[in-house]
């Protein structure tokens, strides 16, 4: 493909200079609607004025760059993602969406090229849920999955509530959230796992995310002394919680889906070198891009929730924390994508994104897809997070020719697309409506 | 057994009291060498004198209650436990060796009964281990196993140290811990385990005690995102923990032995939903009253680890934190321990200590043995400790009555006892000085 391409220095100094905010002692931690949320958020307000676009920010605080291009009554194609960041970040995840897209209008405001119809770059609030729960807050109340009174009441692990602090550094906008309506949405983002890495594929095509289930397991068993306590008579709530760690896995080994098992927190109670647990307390997190089959591991986890009672001796509590529906990327918008890489001499690979991201709730208003570049090792919300600078640059060019084709953007290829692309609509209407976030 | 009997409702009334004293919003609580201890000391030392004995303290606060009775030459006979708690106690750990102690010495007193040696109460410090590491300490620096000087240096959780504690509370005393080198000593303590309580037993006649090995086991995999690593590419840390916690109990389950394992403690690091834990971090509480047996379960753990480490691509620390052999209690004693039960009508088993106890300490210097009376459904370390108020009467009079005999208090019975403890001295040296408590 041929046309403008991005200006890789102005994009990777963007990332660095975004990446020094909020760092402290070496560590970056950028905080939804802290200080070093504001300070990011200038930056970025900069960088748009920069571009040429008007700034609006929403009550939710979402930030929206807009270029006014095309038929004014069309509805924008949006690009963006989020710059909040979790404790001791990386400085890529989030940030390379928000910065790529606003590199990617830059460019094509600079070499003059007119899109049929507006472009708008979106930095979401509070993606991470470090805060303020739940994660993706911003993008859920966009799409209408809360209410944003609701939404501003929350109060954060530091007893701060999310209203006020937006107030208070100046991003509580006027706007309702989803005043825009958008025609498309794309996000540009790190893989956040191994496979681009591990293959040496440039490119993720992201044609559907992952459901995602959290459930919260509370097993009570009866603490007893550990020397005096018969092995036969002992109800141990850690012994029990084992054997679910392990059950998980041995369950997924013996299928070849896709299906993701994790047990992240774990706490004991007492928690004392010589007392038998009384009580175990744990998270599930269950992903799977196919409901029915999410749905039939959910299922199977309960069943044996309730033999493991009754073995066991113990009683075992569920609370479902988060349930998300598998997300189905529009078809098209990811063709898009895979015709883009392969135009800019690019490998790129179909894969389903095992994280949460805003496009998954922008899904929900819009035909929408992600575009994917390599994780080194995988690794991410850490500050080994790394990203090759030539996988960045090839990303944001593949981004380019995407809004390019999506925008009808004068060319061969392009017109051709654009026939496809008026399918878009109806793929929406009838798969994009989801309920359930 | 014809004889005096003791005054159930002094001892009952006794404990009740030193249940109440460290008592705050309900909670009783009686750390080494704090405030709460003073004043339970301070009730101990005014029963001592009320008793008409000698009260003596030695340099880690072991406090002595002396009957001088009998050749004044001779090793005293010497009876006790301690009186400090764990944090939100029960009445009867401890306690009930010391005031049961002292009222079988009351009782012997008023009785006019003449023993023919001195008989010493002892409440030994910090047996909980609770604010100083570690527990028995008392004891362990009585029987030569850890120097005073390095014991009064302890540092406690709360920063103080224990030699500026005790004497801020008055009870760092002149005497060389082991100053009286005890002709033999028993201990009433309740069981803290659930075996008499299920069987109907009244009175457990100690005669081992089981050896204890505690490890801290450190699991390090690699942290990476719940959604985006593929089963096949974790190394997960928590997932191997789960795994050695399995193992042990599915270990012990094969056998028939005695053993117990227990994990009570356990963390994953960064303990996050989503997050795969990269660390963690758990104890392992083995034990058994075989050494050999002991030895051999480490060793198939320690196996098990370095297969686990391969399997799962982690790596494995293993710590010892502790290591107490088992000991066998003297075979005289117990007998004469199951005679008094039998005397008193009472039904009594032999059985092995799971609990660590002074007893154990003293065992290095003399021979021992311990008197268990039964606890409700095994629990102990808790406000819901419970023992009935027959069966701590039952045991006192079980240990006054072996006092008796080990005195040799003139009776039949006692006389031919005395010929059997003349073996006693050669079976501690046999078997008594063991190292690596």
């Amino acid at each position: 493909m041929t046309g403008p391409r991005i200006n890789a220095e102005r994009l990777l100094g963007r990332l660095r200079t975004l990446g020094n905010i909020g760092r402290d002692e070496g560590r970056l931690t950028r905080l939804a609607a802290s200080d070093s949320d504001r300070a990011g958020r200038d930056a970025v307000v900069g960088w748009m004025h920069d571009a040429g676009l008007e700034v609006m920010v929403d009550r939710i605080g979402n930030l929206f760059g807009i270029w006014h291009a095309g038929d004014a009554n069309s509805a924008p194609l949006m690009l963006g993602s989020h710059i909040d960041t979790v404790i001791d970040a990386g400085i890529y995840d989030g940030c390379y969406g928000v910065v790529g897209g606003l590199e990617v209008v830059q460019t094509l405001r600079e070499a003059g090229v007119k899109p049929d119809r507006p472009v708008v770059i979106a930095a979401f609030t509070n993606e991470e849920g470090v805060r303020y729960a739940p994660d993706m807050m911003g993008s859920l109340v966009y799409a209408g999955g809360l209410g944003v009174a609701e939404a501003l009441a929350t109060v954060g692990t530091d007893g701060t509530v999310l209203g006020e602090e937006l107030a208070r550094i100046g991003y509580a906008g006027p706007h309702e959230p989803g005043f825009l309506r958008p025609h498309a949405y794309l996000e540009l983002h790190i893989e956040q796992g191994p496979i681009l890495d591990r293959e040496g594929v440039a490119i993720g095509a992201v044609e559907n995310l992952q459901g995602i289930s959290w459930q919260r397991v509370t097993i009570d068993g009866v603490a007893n002394h550990a020397g005096t306590t018969p092995m036969a008579m002992r109800r141990d709530a850690g012994q029990a919680a084992a054997r679910v760690v392990t059950f998980l896995r041995d369950l997924i080994s013996q299928t070849n889906a896709p299906t993701v098992a994790t047990v992240g927190c774990m706490a004991f109670e007492p928690n004392a070198i010589n007392v038998i647990p009384s009580r175990a307390v744990f998270t599930v997190d269950l992903r799977d891009p196919d409901e029915d089959r999410l749905r039939a591991a959910e299922a199977t986890l309960a069943r044996y929730l309730e033999s493991l009672a009754d073995a066991e001796g113990v009683t075992v509590v569920v609370e479902r924390l988060a349930q998300f529906d598998p997300v189905t990327f529009d078809p098209a918008i990811v063709a898009a994508i895979e015709a883009a890489a392969a135009e800019n001499g690019l490998r790129s690979r179909r894969m389903t994104s095992g994280a949460g991201h805003d496009a998954q709730m922008i899904a929900r208003l819009c035909p929408a897809a992600m575009i994917f570049v390599p994780s080194l090792k995988g690794i991410s919300h850490n500050p080994r997070e790394h990203t090759q600078a030539a996988d960045l640059q090839a990303g944001a060019n593949v981004l380019l020719d995407v809004i390019r084709k999506l925008t009808h953007v004068a060319s061969g290829e392009a017109r051709s697309f654009s026939q496809q692309n008026s399918k878009l609509g109806f793929a929406y209407d009838d798969s994009f409506t989801k309920e359930g976030i």
